[in-house]
């Protein structure tokens, strides 16, 4: 039997959506791959079961394509293929073909990451964000020039990348003091950063590199991302070989891969014009290079909610597009299912009393956690307390108008108590 | 029929050996895993098809446990069980019970990589070379305090690490050019980094810690790595989130994994005592702490070969144990696989004209390209040419004594030219 969907119109799932994520069930532990549709997801493994993808063109695996812990290699497949797939459950969920054993409650489901991640790089290109960091870091300090000729970037780590809804821990490390000698004991400075992630779909082999014009070829899709950072920890570490450790205790995605064929009604041009123009390799003509996707940070701390700030995708000043094709440029290759981190994205939009509303994380709120940062509702914060919940969200375009909307879902996290030990 | 193998006395790959690797040979192009004996590579895949290995227990799935491309499930294996297969394997070579057909002549077998990688980081951990390259960074500067207090890591690229024997191309990127202005063209500056790296057999899980004394057990054995470094692409994307691409176009590694077991004879203290001491998670009671391991680095140019000097792991400030133990202290999570490289390793030994013999990079031996690197041999050499071959090797023992003595066989790789464009 099949069913007619009914799709709420604040859903982020929208009929314009179709993400992709990993699903369990209750009586089904298995984590398989799915796509979400208002409040349901859609088990693909069950569907494709069905026999309802046969007349797809998805490779001689499809049976199996979507039994797998994870959408490697689903994302793997053609572009052309993983359109038609969308398509087709677009035309199946409106026309009411979906059989209703492929259907589960979006309340019913566990999310699991939703790639195998083979590499994990993350960028610093926000100026905003940049700019309000290296004033932090030395009064008066501007920008350094090298950051205007390429993107900035490290590899940051693949095995602490985790599911939204699963907690963080503080955790221990190496800090300076209140008595400024290095000290081993649980992080004091724990914060958010407000970014967004891709994954890579088709790869890059070693010692190749890609153009920028082939870019959308090489994407999946975006997910929210909170890269939480320890702040003294980092501090502590980051000369001259960058963060480590403060960055590698946690960093929550959201479950739900939101592809381009999704993004496109929304791409538009980056925010700044690049001076210097950039360099050959990182020029492109064939897009709009970036995609206007608002976001929102919220806390949750003793039972009451606070809004943390907004921003938009589109402040970036390297664009992610830019972003894969820097990185793509050295030979050091890409494969399917690496996640791109596009770095904490801050605007400058202020209230009416000159607050900054679109800062990314507290270390710019809080001038690296030399004073309280007030917020216009009246909260205070220096840094994050345990108990602490936050909560990253995004959405394209406007719920309350007619017109495509589509957004995220939620990238949400609780961070845990040092574990009690020295 | 069983085969009587004969050990050169100069093979690295002596009884006291047993390195892993993975091979695929011309009549069987399907990578596997095997051991080495002198001159053979012990097809283990075929050995456990054989039966001669049912008597030990290496789990429910002990025949198709080396039929796989990668060490990674035998790595995996708790330490008794592989120190078990070791044993059993010393036991038959010794008694003549290797049957013939599981034997292949080394010249006949490609090399593969041993693991399925899943992490990669690497150290920055020798007192001499962080000397040497702070010294050389800005002029008159020491070492910077907080690195005496916690070993200096950084996350490095999984992608691009390669088998010995494999080309690394020099690659693309921004550097400050001759006129001091951002140049997007082919490296200038690529060098060698002379280190070691380790695999990590049981994880750590995401969240968990490992206590120092447990190190051994998490552990499988060493190879020799080489860090290829552009020096001009790492100066202009290193400040403030660490070396990328400047690390990222190649990391060879020898493909023949030398265990903790063969290597236990040579365990020794390291050279340096630590002050100020160590924290208390760095500190270890239960071992000598590190490994003699004697290194050394030849460059092939234009037909003559030149020795570029000599090392040794012990030399290493940190310690390989206090690296991992330092590794896993923040819970990041450490998975069966990952590569963990020592960071380049120097000396201060000095010949009779007071040249120093014992630096594991070119940058050390040239300030910085700032001037030619004079060899006790005459050699001069600034950075690399396209068409260098560099080969690091390393053993432990003396193989004209009695004794035990082994080694790693070879990390090679040539240097290829940039691609022609721009």
């Amino acid at each position: 039997m099949c069913a007619n969907i009914r799709i709420p119109k604040d859903s982020p799932f929208s009929i314009h959506n179709i993400p992709f994520g990993v699903i369990s069930t209750p009586d089904n532990k298995s984590p398989r791959c799915a796509a979400a549709i208002g409040n349901h997801a859609i088990d693909l493994a069950k569907l494709a079961e069905s026999s309802r993808l046969d007349h797809l063109d998805l490779g001689p695996f499809a049976r199996d394509l979507f039994s797998k812990p994870y959408l490697n290699d689903f994302a793997a497949l053609p572009r052309i293929s993983r359109q038609a797939l969308r398509e087709s459950l677009i035309n199946d969920i409106t026309h009411g073909r979906i059989p209703e054993q492929c259907l589960v409650d979006l309340d019913n489901v566990v999310m699991h990451l939703p790639m195998q991640i083979q590499g994990f790089s993350d960028f610093y290109c926000s100026l905003e964000h940049v700019q309000n960091c290296s004033e932090t870091m030395v009064a008066g300090a501007s920008i350094p020039e090298n950051w205007f000729y390429a993107p900035s970037v490290y590899n940051s780590r693949v095995s602490s990348v985790i599911a939204s809804g699963r907690p963080v821990r503080r955790p221990y490390g190496v800090y300076y003091g209140d008595d400024g000698k290095p000290t081993y004991g649980a992080s004091r400075e724990i914060d958010y950063e407000l970014e967004m992630g891709f994954f890579v779909s088709k790869p890059v082999s070693y010692g190749s590199v890609m153009n920028i014009s082939d870019v959308e070829e090489h994407i999946f899709g975006f997910v929210l991302l909170n890269d939480w950072s320890s702040r003294d920890l980092q501090t502590f570490e980051m000369k001259p070989l960058g963060p480590f450790h403060g960055k590698g205790f946690g960093t929550s995605i959201s479950p739900w891969i939101v592809t381009l064929e999704a993004l496109k009604p929304f791409q538009c041009a980056p925010k700044w014009e690049q001076k210097p123009p950039p360099f050959d390799h990182l020029r492109w003509t064939n897009h709009h290079g970036t995609y206007d996707i608002k976001l929102e940070v919220e806390l949750n701390r003793n039972g009451e909610s606070f809004s943390l700030g907004t921003s938009n995708l589109r402040y970036l000043y390297w664009t992610p597009f830019q972003q894969l094709a820097h990185h793509a440029s050295a030979m050091c290759g890409l494969q399917t299912g690496d996640l791109i981190g596009t770095g904490t994205i801050s605007g400058d939009t202020t209230d009416s009393e000159g607050r900054k509303l679109e800062l990314g994380c507290l270390y710019e709120a809080t001038k690296a956690g030399t004073k309280e940062a007030e917020f216009s509702n009246g909260f205070q914060i220096k840094y994050l307390h345990d108990g602490d919940e936050v909560v990253l969200r995004g959405h394209c375009g406007n719920k309350d108008c007619d017109g495509v909307f589509l957004g995220f879902g939620e990238c949400r996290a609780i961070l845990l108590p040092a574990f009690d030990r020295v």
